[in-house]
């Protein structure tokens, strides 16, 4: 069995995690760390947990950590920086869910994040966690940086369109919706259900931070500079982002259906659905998925993209422990082929 | 007091209005029609209007309604194109909430009606009833079409760029999102609760009935032909319409925070917000408003504009009434006044 | 115009009762303090109040206070008993939305809030706002106690069958669920959107601080004291309560559904409805008004009676303003006559 | 592998039949009959299965469905006991998830579902199919009744009381609420998001199927006759149930938190939470389980005992499921691992 340690487990992609791998075959989570809870069976905190787990939250220790093969780090941002270095050193491979390490520039990420990065020198080591375009690195890795929710659902639908270069990359458009989820556990207003339940909004319109990692990640698949307005909002519910995606087509001699069936043909996790069938959040929840669909209204120049996902699973949990498997050569769905809950 | 009859009230346009005129200092319903429920109380229907009516709904009788100073119908499309010619003779005038007068060329109206419309000599005569455009020709309408609930929300987003052809308008695009009783109240499985709640999708794609009326309005406004690229979606809650519209800009020299609020200056129902706020569906619920914000992010050249009405008040019954008001020399605001019901 | 003062005006009561007051024909708001907010306008807060409202938020100050004709306080518990005595002394009449005021005897106050009450000369004088037990008293009252939202639900629904005495008084059982609102505006993990969405549960089991509230106002209409098992639970939606209250018949004698419409023949806000129509809490969204309804199942010896309100409306806000119109001679229903939202 | 039939698989119970047996690992699903979908495959019906099945669905035929080792009717009432009687004959084992044989007095089913029962000889040697109770007459049997949502809830919260007759069996009390799903897949207005979300109401409460059927369940354990008053309520949102139930005590020196852990102990499936800690329906949200907690507010002799499942889980198909481990010697819990999908 693989041991497997979770940092700062007691937030939404924490108990993801213990979700998904409490069902894995080959992976028993031994450490979960949380100052605020430690002592705490996680089971107390997360009752859907009672009969998997007779685990507690426990004071972060790196030599228990160390020991460990694998460590997920799901911690908000600036934590993972801080104490990555000190576990590789002691030789563990970290899985980081946080934002810390997925983009490339400390400047870039210090002008988005609003401080210094704190390991610099790691950044460079770490590889982008999105395996369907990084998979070879990813399997050698000891440290991924998991992609945010929004990047990932974004980035898959606009990749074939970019590698084949049959859009114009300046003037892309994302708009984007998530469930609630995707703020986190924290105690804020903004988040209460009287606020956002039986509403929707946009927000973070002058610029959300997954911005320039989505941009990142495009440039390297396009060989280009891209441009994206990316314009993401807040759904009424828990689960579930979707994508919606516009770019002008500048060589029309694409089948475009085609195209997304073939990049994807074998991608265990990204389905590209039949011409005329939409994706729907709810057809992925709980499951390791990316559904896309795409479409050419009234046959004018503007392609539209839909991309879906579960922001804790394929868009976090999930992703994590795909890049989890691909780094310990273990079947790349192993605990992953949980179907979506639907109704 | 103006008497008013309601043709097809059973619907949820039907009881917005009944609740809208409930408190109109100067309107009186008189006469609400429905075959499937006449003879029955509407407040045995509806017990949110108990108190408030004493009336049952009973078999259409056209001279009943012609005795009305104003006839509202609320029905599907296809039922108004048929009746309004005999009520219009008999003197009444008529306010459609259908879609069955909103598009002034008929073979057009056919072809996304997929029938051939039954009174296009009526037709040619109507008004189209978004009062920030048309305010003084539905002053003198014998007969007004109200605008669908999305034309209505992107319309009112994109006038000003367009009347001031600040931006490309053969690439416009609309992403809209509305919740689910602009579907109406018929027995569809696609619209209960276990099929749409906790979920977000997008659905015609391929082209909606409210696309040729969007565009006609707005190449109306514009001067010129214009191309909108329009993809609605589903919300999982009940009332609201958030539309996030996109627009390249062609002329960056116009301070596009200033237009928006000189345009809107006077106008009762349109509430440009203050930069950096951005609408949300709930600070309009229950209220006949539209809240507008823009932005351009990135200072790129792309411009974001987002607004929001809800789908039954501004989008349906509430503009209607504020036609009628306009129609009969009343206040525009009358029985208009409520506040949006937040949380 | 009456002069009106709202203490602690950011939360939801605070906010609903600038809704309902801003179409109110005789009350105009002319100071709503708070400290967190002083200085911001209450329509950048709440954006549902533009271009109703042109105040903003102030620091608390008794003389401006003093100065109203009346003054509302919308705060926790535990702020009122400390300034009212002062109010009071400087001439003003007080209505308080919290539940400082509520238990007569302070020493049962003090169990269950867990702090000695601050003003127990003053809880001696206060009344206790139910306008349908205490409507003679609340008219010369110069301070006002309004009920809690679960104590209106369930007293509304008990009282007749106490009053009449057909039921057994010490073992009636209360199953009700409320909104989220009814939690108020606190950042807590516990209200998030995605800790309380999609899921029910009880709370509170072993003793909710309404508890005392409602058997003391049951036992002053039974005349003898009355035990309630009182078990609240949290809806996944916004605004109501439904009550699902048992109680068992002791005479059988009694026509139960022609004893509620008696009852409240006379009553503006209570709303018995006819035999076999079951309250919905989406029939008073946003209306100040109590549907009840009642059941013998299978003619055996329990009586179900249903009873529902708006939390917000019925349950704080617009029984406030119904006390308010009772203490100043005005009309009981100025300002309350808003239809419930549906759908 | 164990072959599988389904009948009548377009329903919510259907696809969670599919949705569980995926994971499966030992049963295969080798026909699912639908008459309104026959060819369509179920992963264009339900887009959640895409990658996890080949089928389509098929028009039901005896020849195919005989020879499965298992038949599951995944109905409305009124099917199953017209076809179950010739597979029986021909050999099949059938696990019916509809109401047709979970009343043994055919005339007491009459009474309820208003028409003859169709093969009352039949109906004599069904087992009823709540492993809690009959664990070892399920495997042996070869037609299996699975419990009602609403009974299986209520049941297991009230056995150990009756069972040890600890409370008066004639004035008992569930006030249960459900999610939507638990009304189906039909096309009916009532279910329509627009008239049950946001909203909660009572229903049925006159009596409701699913009295009879616990009221005999709870007759057998208590060893006499039992009388419920059984509330349903209607909650917004698609899966859960909560019952609340309230019973007097008659014995009060037991030491209920013990007897009901104690009773459970060796469950796999119910779940006695510690005291102190009340089940929420997201707890158990896709998963095969049923979680317990009582309390016994301010000590009086009224117990409340909740009681939490997902309806289409332990409340019908995952139950279904466990019937049929039962029946074949099959691992009980095999494929009925999910943990709950939280948040």
């Amino acid at each position: 069995m693989v041991k497997v340690g979770i940092v700062g487990g007691t937030g939404y992609t924490g108990v993801e995690l213990l979700r998904l791998l409490a069902l894995h075959e080959e992976a028993e989570v031994v450490a979960i760390t949380s100052r605020a809870e430690s002592g705490r069976r996680v089971d107390d905190l997360y009752p859907n947990l009672r009969g998997h787990y007779e685990l507690a939250f426990s004071e972060p220790d790196v030599r228990q950590l160390a020991a460990c093969d694998i460590v997920f780090f799901a911690t908000p941002h600036n934590v993972a920086m801080n104490l990555v270095p000190e576990l590789l050193q002691a030789g563990a491979r970290v899985i980081d869910l946080s934002a810390d390490y997925r983009i490339r520039d400390p400047q870039l990420w210090s002008r988005w994040y609003g401080e210094p990065h704190a390991s610099p020198e790691v950044l460079r080591a770490a590889v982008y966690g999105l395996p369907e375009v990084n998979r070879s690195s990813i399997a050698g890795a000891t440290l991924v940086a998991c992609p945010g929710c929004y990047p990932t659902s974004v980035q898959l639908g606009l990749i074939p369109l970019l590698a084949r270069q049959v859009v114009d990359p300046m003037h892309l458009i994302a708009s984007s919706a998530s469930g609630v989820s995707g703020a986190g556990r924290q105690a804020k207003v903004d988040n209460l259900l009287s606020e956002v339940a039986d509403s929707f909004k946009a927000y973070a319109v002058t610029g959300h931070r997954h911005l320039p990692e989505i941009e990142q990640g495009l440039s390297d698949v396009a060989g280009s500079p891209v441009a994206l307005t990316f314009v993401p909002h807040l759904l009424p519910m828990i689960r579930g982002i979707h994508s919606t995606l516009f770019a002008r087509r500048v060589d029309t001699s694409v089948d475009l259906q085609a195209l997304y069936e073939d990049w994807y043909a074998d991608e265990p996790f990204v389905d590209v659905l039949p011409e005329g069938m939409y994706p729907q959040t709810r057809t992925v929840k709980g499951a390791n998925r990316c559904q896309i669909s795409l479409q050419v209204p009234q046959g004018r120049d503007t392609v539209v993209v839909m991309s879906t996902i579960d922001n804790l699973v394929k868009g976090a949990s999930g992703q994590a422990i795909q890049n989890m498997n691909i780094m310990l050569g273990l079947p790349e769905d192993m605990g992953l082929k949980q179907v979506g809950l639907l109704p």
